[in-house]
């Protein structure tokens, strides 16, 4: 039941029901009695209007991430909590790291400090196996969940998403049309979003009628060295690519150090991509093409999302926000 | 009045006094009772010692920072929201902006939401003005402030500072006796840490006895183009330089674009030294000579020393830590 409900059923508009709520006095007695009746009639949920009314509430959001000095992560905090504070809430940050039992014991912790809701930051935060994200559809069933992009299908719980499968694509078929055959795809993880943005390279490899084989897709740690090091070895064995698509800076300037250690020429014989567009895309040599996930609007769509919930409107349980790609040195298109 | 005095005074160990504030059965009533009465006669505190037990308090720190999407303070809040859940405390984050107003404001916010402490972190928070500062020491009054890489002179406010003085110093001694001579200094913010950094590279130029003009030492925007800008345009006006020391890495992956567009060789014609040894000095092509300003040591002393106010034991009001050169490939020695 949310607001709309009430104003549609009781025929009134919603601002009548917000000020019987608010105990407005501006609203005849007559009206207030058929407000309460169709609110009682309905099963009145007194918290999700007292928070609305900022009543039962400590007015805090709890934001987990896995590390808030990933460059992406810390960006994501920085405009959460930027635009929490605007609309008044504060908000309690946890670091949790990447083990599920340290996850749990977090979400634990803020549900039981009666924050209003928790936002999961990044999309560590959701597991391939059903059972172990139990714990997430168990809170949701007190307060609002907030996945910034994640997905996680269930009751009070709300996505906001970069269509980062829309991203690869497009990097990939530019890629591809500007002549580029062999193209190695470089992730860090087999996330909600790594997965999607796998599927994005597939998803265009195959439309384009180009065959690689699993030797063009693997996974490395976010660490410059690690990337660089993985592409020597590749090199090394005798694999053949003329571009590397990956799912973050780190790795594509890991790809730039390789390519300097062997001399070989950025654009000329090799392109490279990067994603997130941070501030590593304007430090590297030649500077980095990379893909804007727009994580300012992800975290500014997440708060108005949830700012929404607590007034009780209809908000959408998933919101996709599109990526840009922003064009670089490393690529000659 | 902390509780090394009452330990004193009552011819007690710490620990009796803590099983007496702590409810203890295993003390004697005679004991219990001389405790209890040094306690009245040194004017007791409640706050302090509950504070301590775990009594009266909410167990929340506040943080504020500038900006939590910058490099060095994305690590300090990482650090420090991990080594306050250590010991039991959450943190509740500002990102204040840079305005006086609009720390004040945060900083008033914070002390009415009656969290514990708050920490201020990095040196953007000490003004010039004394008036400036009032409301930080207005707000010691009642709570402990912790500057992280500031300092301001004052009862309950606990400074843990960088040796940003010395760092400089090293740097400027090291490129002097590598036989640069004319070194240009860029900096970005005139704050405690800034005027440290400055006056180091100023020390060491003076005791190695070279004399250099005001037109070697320039403010700067963080931005990565700003420096690089700013640098072609000193190049175009003629000024000579073999050496350019930078009070962040950002301004140093300027510096190293301005001599890639030029063809100016490093570290061959030209050394460049970054500061903080953040991840973009392992970007940058050559990798960049920086300062490792210990970041983590800082946040892990700044929370060990508030849990030391917290229990009441002494603590210094002031710490130093030594920052290390991390040489990389932007310099000759």
């Amino acid at each position: 039941m949310n607001i709309y409900d009430v104003s549609k059923k009781a025929n009134v508009s919603i601002a009548t029901v917000s000020r019987v709520l608010n105990g407005n006095p501006n609203v005849s007695d007559k009206t207030r009695a058929k407000v309460m009746d169709v609110i009682e009639q309905l099963g009145y949920t007194p918290n999700v209007f007292a928070r609305g009314l900022g009543l039962n509430t400590i007015h805090t959001i709890g934001i987990m991430c896995s590390d808030s000095s990933d460059l992406y992560l810390a960006d994501a905090i920085y405009f959460l909590e930027r635009d929490l504070r605007l609309n008044g809430y504060d908000a309690i940050l946890c670091c949790t790291g990447y083990e599920l039992e340290t996850k749990q014991k977090y979400f634990d912790l803020l549900c039981s400090k009666r924050v209003d809701a928790i936002i999961l930051a990044g999309s560590k935060f959701i597991e391939m196996r059903p059972k172990d994200n139990a714990y997430i559809l168990d809170g949701a069933e007190k307060i609002p969940i907030m996945l910034l992009n994640g997905f996680l299908e269930g009751h009070n719980i709300y996505s906001t998403v970069c269509d980062d499968m829309a991203a690869t694509y497009y990097a990939t078929s530019q890629l591809i049309q500007s002549g580029r055959k062999k193209i190695l795809y470089l992730y860090t993880s087999a996330s909600y979003s790594g997965l999607n943005k796998l599927k994005g390279y597939q998803n265009a490899l195959s439309d384009f009628k180009i065959s690689l084989g699993a030797e063009y897709i693997h996974q490395c740690s976010k660490d410059i060295s690690a990337a660089k090091d993985l592409l020597v070895s590749l090199h090394s064995q005798g694999l053949e690519f003329d571009a590397i698509l990956t799912s973050s800076d780190s790795l594509a300037a890991g790809a730039i150090k390789f390519a300097h250690g062997l001399g070989i020429q950025i654009p000329e014989t090799l392109s490279v991509i990067g994603y997130n567009n941070s501030i590593l895309s304007r430090c590297t040599e030649p500077e980095l093409t990379s893909v804007d996930s727009k994580v300012e609007a992800l975290c500014t769509t997440t708060v108005n999302t949830l700012m929404g919930v607590f007034s009780g409107v209809n908000v959408p349980s998933r919101t996709t926000i599109a990526a840009d790609l922003i064009k670089r040195a490393t690529t000659n298109f």
